[in-house]
């Protein structure tokens, strides 16, 4: 495993499922920061489960306990720990499962990796759960962000293909990135929104799970950041964002619709605002040129897979027989995880920027 | 800049378009492995310019020469440097450009970035010129994976829209994955590639371009590979892909398509082959589970936006009066870089695959 | 701060010596692997305080509470967090510290590099109370090392200027390096020990330190073991025990009496041993050529400084008046750090070499 | 191998001692830095051989041909590549040593780690002649930190036993840093220098060698650089000083010798000189408390063994035979490698040093 990210800082998650404890630990932070905590947990809870129809039915302690780094709530430039305890695990669900791999879940190549020594409870390692930790390191980084002026958002982009409004990405600014938070479901149109619950619901009813997009935008970044080729903005993004569970595909801009445009009409051309400011008329290019900041609002969109777990019964194999089997999943599981990946999205967003900001002084 | 990719190889890629030189130090290779230079050339040979009415008509030297890390053709396990030499560069072309950043290209973000000091001949460090490297790097990488089994190969996915036939992710194996390059214009579908070179010839005529989308795919990885949560297969081949220019978005298995998907449908079930061996009858996760290899062919899209360079006059700023104005560039540009683009991601691909490889000793 | 150590696995360290908590995260361990937690805590118990004469009456937490990485004992793959709570800190002892900097401490360069924001209580996280963290990891690397027929071991070299039997680089086995751990105080020569704890204790009745030298060695490298030019042995060795607090200085062999010596002297002549073993008659290399293992026992020595805890008056300044002023330290401190810092170089050595073996796939 | 140096910027050395080419790319150096190209060739040129009678007849072309980073002799922020050609080498004297490892040489553990493929002319990779790219990378680092005001200087310590007089740790100064390198043959006590010139003709023609230590000074640097715990001031510079061949120990400040001193004649008191600075009234601490630059100027030696390649028959192995040969070395040899060092280890000083201002935006 290599659940470590950053070039100048350090974010090192670790934990599993249903391990005693979970965390990460942050170095290399600035000192003397002093940390606005009841905002960092009003992100954990946007993260959290059981906030309604469509989340596990599971309790979580997403309560971070602070182990080192911070006196009296100010960062004292050392490595910043915070563990969350596990108190409400039933890993008797789990037990059967290391036989009969669950397909779509990282179960048989684990086990492969491991030797049969995976942590299989709960998914361990792979779980979502492990997701808490990263949206605690990105409420922090996000805190330091918006010293320098940096704000990042996300909203569901699409549920069982039923589409929020999308980000405009030439108008973007701070206070629509924290629109879909403030309206509990994440997103920016309420009717989209109700619409996505009961398309949630209505697969939950079928005992299957549903999919989506998030889209997230990043106001603020000074132009010029990011370091090419292999430290682009859309490299470290990506990097990022691919260690949120169940992404399988990620695009800036126009992304992949860019890819069927004319150069002249994907091209966005440049022009001096009243306040001699460069933008461009349009933002195909996501604000990212050669993978550095254009001045412009980073938009990008990540696409996830349908919750694997889902109650219907499921070809798979056994194993230790070696033979063809069918399972069933029982336990707790949300039918669809992109409302909660919405403040994942942002984590994994807030840590790859504010790396390379702290990279370049700006941290 | 950072120009350096692996945690246990390091690909140091340098130089500019128009610089004296340019290429890649490789350090971390085994010793003892005698490299096949003709098949690295004929790598070199599928990225280099002048081979149709699509390319660009600038000449290039594609000819590495190789300072050290081989001794008599055989690594020797000092770091490997190849050098490619700049001979047919027209700098006189770029010189305006530095007043008028050009669309869609770095020049802007990077002028900031550089305070005025980016090379701006030929792009500079930004140039697809700096692809050579890469795939030098690439070609080296796969001669390694093949001795493993494993083999990268790619075509075209699209180009103007036009679809080129995709991949069976199932049945996906080497000799498909050599097809393309076997065929010059490298797509699987002979009569979809005319369409698409004439849809080139079309935009090229209206002094346009256009982009498209290239598929990938890898067969022979060890069940397990990969280092989650920010070390896994998704997470290190989007690091490295997006260091080609012009890509802007990546989707592995069914991709952003999954996100549309009932889990019931998306869920690939196991099955056990005739010879004991672990297989999913669908291939959705595109061979990937929890960023480890599941044993499945590995299968991804990268998308590439059409080329910024058009003949067209375009608007802009000028940096140094402050205000709009229009830019016609000169030059010789592909008017659509994805056909020279696929060996480029098959090398990110092998870099990011052999560098995993590696780090488990199986390099 | 960077307080991550590992090019192929990653031993991040956290905590302060007074915050709630500290530990370590070690990730990239193999999985599988059933650890004896009875001998980490064999190792820990030679690190922790209140065994002698010698030795701080502080009593701390050395009980490693494991909040993830192992299942049943056995490594699952996942990071390994060890946390050791902080229960008997007084940390009015160092409230006064904030103004006066204690000479040969680092308050005066943390208070600078934090803006006065470092946790001053305890010397925060640059206190030797953070080696508890890195002798659970080396204890760790130590298993596996062993499994590898690897072994590392250390003693008392001198103090005070009163000398340990050296080892014999030539003869060295694991049976030696296990003897100074064996006698309880940690040096070969019983005697010899005696009177350096006289010297201890002498100091200590004249309210003053004493430094000393430790000497490691490590038998079963791997031959050609190491990745020069930069992670060679030395360099990887060096830069893991520089990380204790104290050291000022680092030999590898003969070290400095080499420089006085000639060529003709100096060189160790190789010879095949009777079982077909290339060996060297003496071994002034101190096991390492060219930052790469020779198949000779590794012998190096650090140099340890007084403690700089002492309770006699010292002169330093006042950050907050400008002024001179006269300070004196109050609180519980070790006059000879040297005996508790014999298995805190044996821990920084078997996670600096153990991350070598790992890189090469030997781990 | 792993010739990479650097956390913020990356110094990626290549090439083999009778290579084609040998080189150096720095990645991460800021934009639009003139670099003084003459003072870098003083710096290449007293690392040059052919200087004296105490060095190696052998010619070497030190004669950087710069690749790319530069245009008009300004960085552009792309990774600056210098390379040297290999022209004058006799790669015929060096034939035998395949099977005949040189003592006290890295030929047989290299050849051991690449299975024989290891380049065995000159000493292939493991080469001081591999020091060339680091003394121009050095050069570079000298001349940014020179812009914030920091200077790297080194002397002669001692050869063969005699002394050079050793710098004032507490008055140091940048006049003091520069005299050495002005007195062509780096001593400040030019008597002194005579005497080692003596010693090493006197060993020369006996056929023998002599080694000896190295002193550095850096004066300048910013109270508070260094990252604890294991990426302070001592892990980073031991770990580069050790990329240098023949280096068998270094000490900081007082060194080794502070393990036999007392901590009050150790501990070095504060004071406030006339204009409001902290300083110390000794400097037995080298500048570095707690890994942190404390303000006093940094002191360390670097100690160096003699060099191994000497006239005089010496017993080894032969590789091929599995019999005991005599070997007696041919070609051109330094008999004393120390005077060149000193340029070798101001540049590893250098190296390390920037990379860690560069990392907290002082770069």
């Amino acid at each position: 495993m290599s659940s470590s990210f950053g070039n100048s800082i350090k974010v090192q998650i670790f934990g599993q499922s249903h391990s005693e404890g979970l965390g990460v630990v942050i170095d290399g932070l600035p000192a003397g920061v002093q940390l606005d905590m009841q905002e960092i947990l009003r992100q954990m809870a946007r993260r959290a489960p059981g906030q309604g129809d469509y989340t596990t039915k599971r309790r979580e302690s997403d309560q971070p306990r602070i182990l080192s780094g911070l006196v009296d709530g100010k960062s004292c430039g050392a490595p910043l720990c915070a563990v969350f305890e596990n108190t409400d695990t039933r890993s008797k669900d789990y037990a059967a499962l290391r036989d009969l791999p669950r397909p779509a879940h990282a179960d048989y190549p684990a086990a492969v990796k491991t030797g049969g020594s995976n942590d299989i409870r709960g998914g361990g390692h792979f779980s979502a759960r492990l997701t808490a930790p990263l949206v605690f390191a990105g409420a922090v980084c996000a805190q330091l962000l918006a010293r320098r002026g940096v704000y990042v958002g996300a909203h569901i982009a699409s549920i069982a293909g039923i589409q929020d409004q999308a980000y405009d990405p030439v108008a973007l600014d701070a206070r629509t990135l924290r629109a879909a938070a403030d309206n509990g479901f994440p997103v920016l149109d309420l009717e989209a929104g109700e619409e996505m619950r009961r398309a949630i619901a209505q697969a939950a009813s079928e005992l299957d799970s549903v999919g989506g997009v998030v889209e997230c935008g990043i106001t603020g970044l000074p132009v010029g950041l990011g370091e090419p080729i292999f430290d682009g903005l859309e490299n470290r993004i990506a990097a990022a964002v691919f260690g949120i569970p169940a992404v399988k595909g990620i695009e800036f801009g126009a992304g992949f619709a860019a890819s069927g445009m004319r150069g002249s009409e994907n091209n966005d051309p440049f022009y001096y605002d009243g306040e001699g400011r460069v933008r461009t008329e349009t933002n195909n290019h996501g604000g990212i040129l050669g993978g550095l900041a254009s001045g412009m609002p980073v938009v990008f969109r990540a696409a996830f897979k349908p919750t694997p777990s889902i109650a219907r019964p499921q070809r798979t194999v056994n194993l230790r027989t070696g033979l063809s089997e069918e399972l069933v999943i029982h336990g707790r599981h949300d039918p669809c995880v992109v409302p909660r990946a919405v403040p994942c999205v942002e984590a994994a967003a807030a840590v790859a920027v504010y790396d390379l900001m702290h990279g370049v002084g700006l941290g």
